[in-house]
């Protein structure tokens, strides 16, 4: 492979959209002042992406897979593993991750409280490290903190299976027995039983629940298990692409995809993952990776929130910040850089949830061919010399862009 | 699955067409007045669609699978099982249909006329339910008359295969003995020339051919079954789709395609599938099911008789009828419907055949984007926002376009 060129990928999350009535039927991208982004549209080349295939909707999880060029139809095994990753637990191919609540139990193991007060850290980091480590015949338990009164439970060992049922009876009752769904699943759910019975002799008693019952705060006294998800067999990116590899983003499952693909995941500071993510601080993150690394993914939140939110107006004004960074990213980029503008699924304001719609796409290069397309949204980018492309075909055509590939024949 | 919008998906048969020299090297389409079906473009969407993939030239049938979302290459058995829908005859997976003659044979079973006499209805309706319900061991034959001479026969039982000669000659010579073409077949072709030789028992003295040979008339004493298909094992268009949906076509294929696929066929007065079509009576119709239904396709038929016949005028005077019929849907189709003008393949007049070729396509959607194409035609709707679509995709599309798509992924 040859030592090519450094590639970003700009994620403008749920940026695409559809022709909204109040803004006289056109799109937010088409109505916002973006001469950046239309920097990039006029010196590069565009098209149109289907995420997953043409008028599939893709969630962010399967999004960001097949942009990274991974078949999510292969590797996508539920939410469960790219969260426990997003927290930083990472498990093996076969392990199996579970989201949890801490809850309030009475001494019969009903359920009083399903937040256990609304329980947060540090209670809730010193609790999972009480916890964090059990042993349970080969199985070992990995358990960490998630935001608010969540948690993550990783289960390692031989034979695990994710076909369990929950713990977590999803209401103020007894906590559930977890069952097996398929037969080679046996162990896995005793595991689990075995865990929430411990759990509760762990932290009945610990320290953190005896202060909080002094305070007249319900105990943390159970950590219930649910949605239980197996880690997928992935090859790492490096491996994969011979590339190494940053991921800048500040949403916690995004963060888990990148985690599980083998992308190093960098914090930047002042991004939250919310619509005041400070962008520009992401930029230049993303702009220091660039520097030691050869492939950097960003994601960038805001547009999808306004989308969420329903808020034309306000995706509108954050496009335009988009543009803002869009500006910091085109002064600073290193020379010889592919850089390629694209969303992970459009959202469309008026329907305030994910479409199948095609994202637009722009890939920026020194030699890249210019197709005439001087904006970069929905209807100028589909006359672009792309053409319509998928989202698993992105990173083939930014490796051979970036004058990495390799080349199949002679 | 949300509560989505309506669709309505228009398949003007045999529409796209090739550049014709006559017309100073235009398509029909470019050349006809058709202000309606240019609205559509003009506030759509519009793209061209390989039906089945590029250059592969489709037939009605597999067209119309594409179109209903179908993979035609896992689901087309043969042109017999959706003609035998097509006349009412509507199978499960696994049985066994004929396409077959009302013949005449002398008493040694040689045949004298391929089509006895040309008989017709209602004689053949009398004499197919003489033969209908015949039992053949485990196997029950349901008999149904077709068009003028024609009729179907359907073997419904266990462990039937298609792979079975014909017992139709094509000749005038001697009623052949069907043959299993593979080794599993050995019990069908049993079943079905002790059909053959039962029908002779049956017919040979039915009081219709005594009249007819009273009255000089070949008695149609013979059904020879030829051209064997199994009924494939397609999932019903609303259990794969969550919506309810009627076909409105006259082309017995057709409905015998929107018939195996689940879809409720309707007849729309005047509908007969020739030139003189009332194309008015079938929008007519089409919006009526929108009213109670999720879904409805539309098929019109007369552009691909005029290509057929090689006549390029009377093509333009047909797609100028069909704007008039487009008009009225316009005018009268309820509120967020999703609307697609589309054919099922192109049949250009200088060819008098169908072809290969990409067929151009509109979606209408209020929230739809609008790419500038003005024009419904093959040149101007390539150039548009959907980009080059396959006919398989185009459900997908719509679906979630009418916000009924479920997300894959978080």
């Amino acid at each position: 492979m040859d030592d090519g060129r450094k590639i970003l990928v700009i994620i403008m999350d749920g940026l695409g959209d559809r022709a909204v009535k109040s803004l006289g039927h056109r799109t937010p991208l088409q109505c916002a002042n973006k001469p950046n982004l239309d920097w990039f549209a006029a010196n590069g080349t565009s098209g149109i992406m289907d995420i997953i295939s043409p008028g599939v909707r893709p969630g962010s999880d399967t999004s960001h897979l097949a942009l990274l060029g991974y078949d999510p139809f292969k590797v996508y095994t539920g939410r469960g593993p790219f969260e426990a990753a997003g927290v930083g637990l990472v498990g093996k191919a076969g392990d199996v991750a579970f989201r949890c609540n801490f809850a309030t139990v009475d001494d019969r193991m009903n359920v009083t409280d399903r937040r256990a007060g609304r329980i947060k850290a540090p209670d809730t980091t010193e609790l999972a490290r009480a916890l964090d480590g059990m042993r349970i015949g080969d199985v070992t338990a990995v358990v960490k903190e998630a935001t608010e009164h969540r948690a993550v439970l990783m289960l390692q060992g031989p034979g695990l299976s994710p076909y369990v049922s929950d713990a977590d009876p999803h209401a103020l009752s007894a906590v559930q027995s977890s069952e097996p769904l398929r037969p080679e699943a046996a162990l896995t759910a005793e595991a689990v039983n075995e865990f929430v019975r411990r759990s509760y002799e762990v932290l009945k008693d610990h320290p953190v629940n005896q202060r909080r019952i002094a305070e007249g705060l319900p105990p943390a006294n159970a950590l219930l298990p649910r949605g239980a998800g197996v880690f997928p067999d992935i090859q790492p990116f490096q491996e994969k692409y011979g590339m190494t590899a940053s991921g800048v983003a500040g949403v916690s499952l995004i963060r888990g995809i990148c985690r599980v693909c083998g992308l190093e995941v960098i914090e930047a500071t002042g991004c939250t993952g919310g619509t005041d993510t400070d962008m520009e601080a992401k930029a230049c993150a993303a702009l220091r990776e660039l520097e030691r690394k050869d492939f950097v993914l960003m994601n960038v939140k805001a547009t999808d929130i306004d989308s969420h939110d329903s808020d034309p107006r306000r995706k509108i004004e954050s496009i335009e910040r988009l543009d803002a960074m869009a500006r910091t990213i085109r002064d600073n980029v290193p020379a010889g850089t592919v850089v390629a503008l694209a969303a992970d699924h459009c959202t469309p304001v008026e329907k305030g949830d994910h479409s199948g719609d095609p994202v637009p796409l722009t890939i920026y290069a020194e030699d890249g061919i210019r197709d005439g397309v001087t904006s970069y949204d929905e209807v100028s980018c589909a006359r672009g010399a792309l053409g319509r492309i998928r989202g698993v075909d992105l990173m083939p055509i930014l490796i051979d862009k970036a004058d990495r590939s390799v080349k199949f024949g002679a």
